[in-house]
């Protein structure tokens, strides 16, 4: 059995300790460290200042292996990382030819001048070992320490993750010999995490100890990770295949999708590989759905377009409602959410009309139609089917809800589950 | 002067360790002591586990004056921050009868069975003032020993947060007496950072040493905030006021509002006080921009609905593009945008109209239209206006990019100001 490797991330930056940005980097790097199995034991951010930068390397050093440092790495004068690095390594800072021949081009290619600042951004400590940064000046170092890694990464996120993927996850893999990992994700919707968790326990008690199981949540749907750990890749792959295997049956009115899956971007290849069209009608969702589509790329191979009919005239105009059925029933209703999803389909030329209607709030709600009460609607040229959902109090939430919703329910109609 | 107070963030948990939650609980406390005038020193993570928490409460002790602790106060047996806290202030565990009453009622009221770990909820370590929490089972704690405040928070932000602004935050500047503090923030768009810093360089050099300035760029918008900080509140926000009028003319055409201004929302006040209505015509943005409108509460008075035109057919058939248009000059074109943002207004009978319609990626280009070319319209019953924009690769980016040029374009159209 291999020695479990423990990691520290740190990041450096006094923007993330008065709250002006979101440190992303964070959980992007605690996620990849874990897919690696390697352990995070702490994360810290520290200000841009010397003293607590040595602190915290010498506190990190003190309980991990492992320790990831993100920030600090700009050219202006308040990045002063590396020279603390180097103070820490008690070693000189060296220009790096060719990262000088990099950082050069990279000016030249842009037609901008290059001051002293930027041509220091070559400079290195000379116990490093720099790692090249193909999107930006600012290279990424590895330092080793009694049997320990130092790993230093711009702060930008996309060149932070850039590095990690191009060359340092490879690296710590190879150094610290961490065990073979695998992964299967199977992403669920339309079944809540306590549920899902009743229906496979069984399955979950029986896994073997080197087979893990993780539920991650995510506005109604749920995520289950398999990560197998072992020696021998072959093996590991096929048992993890073995024991999705077993679960799928258990699951699989729920299962959308697998590994990097989207729910729109699934459900528009389904609708594409079917040859069918599809159009939707947005009283409460305001556009949303419409956006969840749309923002999958090749979407208008399937998506023929919306509606977006806030008002009750929009929804006689430019759908065909029937104005005396809004009179008599309202606009929250199934006669209208009905005629909603029929007229759509038409309007568009599409083979799937979707539709939404109700009080998204926080005003407008009555004790007959309290705010949360919301109609949608499916058609085919086959059939019609309605559903009034009670929801929560909270207008994106209920927005947000409501879209997911309707796409599960077109999940279901395509897989032709009810 | 007063004496500068140093803050400490601990969040517990293990499962921001492993990168399955975002720790938002991080970014708000500090954005919130900021405003206080309270220095955030360091942030750190640590697992549910006594040993690293025993730890990380006495090294923050040994550097700042306030530690809050956020999580592990669940009735679940991996949470034990209290034990811990119990623990670390050598001190017993009581059931605190108050809080068992408030914990009795709250399952009550939603007719739930109570069990011993809900019970136990109720225990409080003898050393330290509970926190009421209105929202949850689990109180905060305040603790205080040699001069240093440790308060313990739940993890749930929502808990967290209504617990910082009922209470805590008073509580810490009472006990710190910590400054007057005094904000206003100025939203702006249409300017990018550094050229808003060239236009206000003189002003905000001239600006007192206690009023500070802060740039929180956000999406093609960003923030100025002033803050002040003094003694004599009264006087404060005189000043602080005086040297905001000073920098309004320099900045005048971008400023969209104050605070916690949104600008979909500021813009929907604009057209409901003018009485205008408006409608979008959506290629390239999909439904994004009618979402924008629509999150916003109480849009129906003025957002009378939206085409997601994706296809030349709906173009057409929903706004009556003319067919030939689009087969002489292309769905990306002026003469394109042009009729649809006429016809839209005419279609939903709206003052003004919107339209976009570009090549949003990442497919789809072609020599002469690359991805990022994207055109944009307003029309209302006097002008068109259309122009050509040229974003990014990335198909999100350009969603949004798009989104937010066609809101200013909309803010500067009702101010006259082109």
């Amino acid at each position: 059995m291999m020695k479990k490797v423990f990691a520290e991330i740190v990041n450096i930056g006094d923007e993330i300790l008065y709250g002006q940005i979101t440190n992303t980097n964070v959980q992007w790097l605690s996620t990849e460290l874990d897919k690696i199995g390697v352990k995070v034991v702490r994360h810290s951010t520290v200000a841009d200042e010397e003293a607590p930068i040595l602190q915290i390397l010498a506190e990190a050093a003190s309980r991990a292996d492992l320790i990831l440092i993100t920030g600090g790495l700009g050219p202006t004068k308040d990045d002063i990382t590396k020279k603390t690095l180097a103070k820490y390594f008690d070693t000189e800072l060296v220009i790096n030819e060719t990262i000088l021949a990099h950082i050069t081009a990279f000016f030249e290619a842009r037609g901008r001048e290059m001051n002293e600042s930027n041509r220091l951004q070559a400079a290195m400590p000379a116990a490093c070992t720099p790692i090249f940064n193909r999107l930006g000046t600012a290279p990424g170092m590895w330092f080793e320490q009694n049997g320990k890694v130092f790993v230093s990464m711009p702060g930008v996120p996309k060149e932070m993750e850039i590095l990690m993927e191009d060359s340092i996850l490879a690296k710590i893999q190879a150094f610290f010999q961490t065990p073979v990992i695998h992964h299967k994700v199977i992403h669920t919707i339309g079944i809540g995490e306590s549920m899902l968790a009743d229906a496979i326990a069984d399955w979950e008690d029986s896994l073997p100890p080197h087979i893990k199981l993780a539920y991650l949540p995510n506005w109604g749907q749920v995520r289950l990770r398999l990560t197998g750990m072992g020696e021998d890749k072959e093996k590991l792959v096929e048992e993890v295949h073995a024991e999705m295997h077993k679960v799928l049956p258990l699951i699989d009115k729920y299962v959308f999708g697998f590994d990097n899956d989207e729910l729109e971007a699934v459900l528009g290849e389904t609708l594409a590989a079917q040859g069918k069209t599809i159009a939707t009608a947005e009283s409460c969702t305001g556009g949303y759905l419409a956006h969840l589509f749309t923002k999958v790329p090749k979407s208008s191979r399937y998506f023929m377009g919306g509606a977006v009919v806030y008002s009750n005239q929009a929804k006689i105009d430019q759908l065909g409602v029937l104005p005396e059925t809004i009179d008599e029933h309202g606009a929250v209703s199934e006669a209208t959410i009905r005629e909603m999803a029929m007229r759509v389909r038409e309007v568009f030329k599409t083979d799937i009309g979707l539709a939404s209607s109700g009080i998204a709030g926080p005003d407008g709600g009555t004790p007959e139609k309290p705010v949360g009460t919301i109609w949608i609607g499916y058609a085919d040229g086959k059939e019609v089917f309605t559903k009034k959902l009670l929801l929560t109090q909270d207008r994106l939430i209920n927005i947000r809800m409501t879209a997911n919703i309707l796409l599960d329910t077109l999940r279901r109609k395509l897989k032709e589950m009810y």
